[in-house]
């Protein structure tokens, strides 16, 4: 049984709602940022969820990169069921997760086709990293970039506090 | 890892946007007619989705009562991590399924507490249910009723066509 079928549809749903719902107002730019910051507000409260859960018999994290590695792999492979396949970090605060065949970007043809559909359906996800990395106590911003789909790169910069 | 938490955490999401999106709006009954057909409309596209990868491999069913208990035990174990408790017929297109523990209720008090509040976190169930049927081939009305949480009785009426 398709198990992660699940989570894609009810994504997939999430995002058409909630699109559909500001197609209809004028500003369509200011509303494309509103569609983004709504869908990246519910990824967050979910990541945090989430993550709590998770870590609940988790030992506690040496440092930030070790919160890293629990992320690309424990994290991952729940959520989008297989571990991010590269991860790199510049040792001061900015790590780079690399997806090559991120789950919710397999139902698009691969290539630059809809390229410019993709971001919909990232916001949700650097929504859900910066959650769980938030009740980890990092606060971050996470972006994320696609040149050739389904492949996908999720770049976070920790805030020094 | 709670895998089942993803779903259970992406659908209070769900139901919160929804509801809070029209809560501005003045009349407040037709409202939540509208946020109750939102959700479950949604739930009916992912019934409809998860039902065609489902169903993908299974041999085809050869009565109605077997595609009852197709959902009851296959879906509902994949969805809600567990079988539906009960199944109960008319044997003339009435079905009821009472889950004795519905993993979408169990976030609150059991008890009356808070038993007005059940039907928000139904809809898209209903909807679910209705999908998947509709993908086999079965229209129908589906409602759900809740009299002590985390309990949940689902009805389907089969419309003969």
């Amino acid at each position: 049984m398709a198990d992660d079928a699940l989570f894609e549809f009810l994504h997939m749903e999430i995002v058409s709602h909630v699109y559909k719902e500001h197609a209809t107002r004028e500003d369509i730019d200011r509303e494309r940022v509103t569609c983004v910051s709504t869908l990246e507000a519910m990824g967050f409260r979910v990541g945090q969820g989430l993550i709590e859960r998770f870590t609940k018999d988790s030992p506690s994290f040496k440092d930030d990169l070790d919160v890293m590695k629990f992320l690309c792999k424990d994290f991952w492979s729940t959520v989008f069921k297989k571990q991010i396949d590269n991860l790199r970090t510049n040792h001061q605060g900015t790590y780079v997760l690399q997806d090559n065949k991120f789950s919710l970007l397999t139902q698009f043809s691969s290539g630059k086709q809809y390229l410019e559909e993709a971001p919909k359906y990232l916001a949700f996800s650097c929504g859900m990293i910066r959650g769980a990395l938030s009740n980890l106590g990092l606060e971050g911003v996470v972006t994320a970039e696609v040149s050739v789909m389904p492949s996908c790169k999720f770049q976070v910069v920790i805030q020094k506090l």
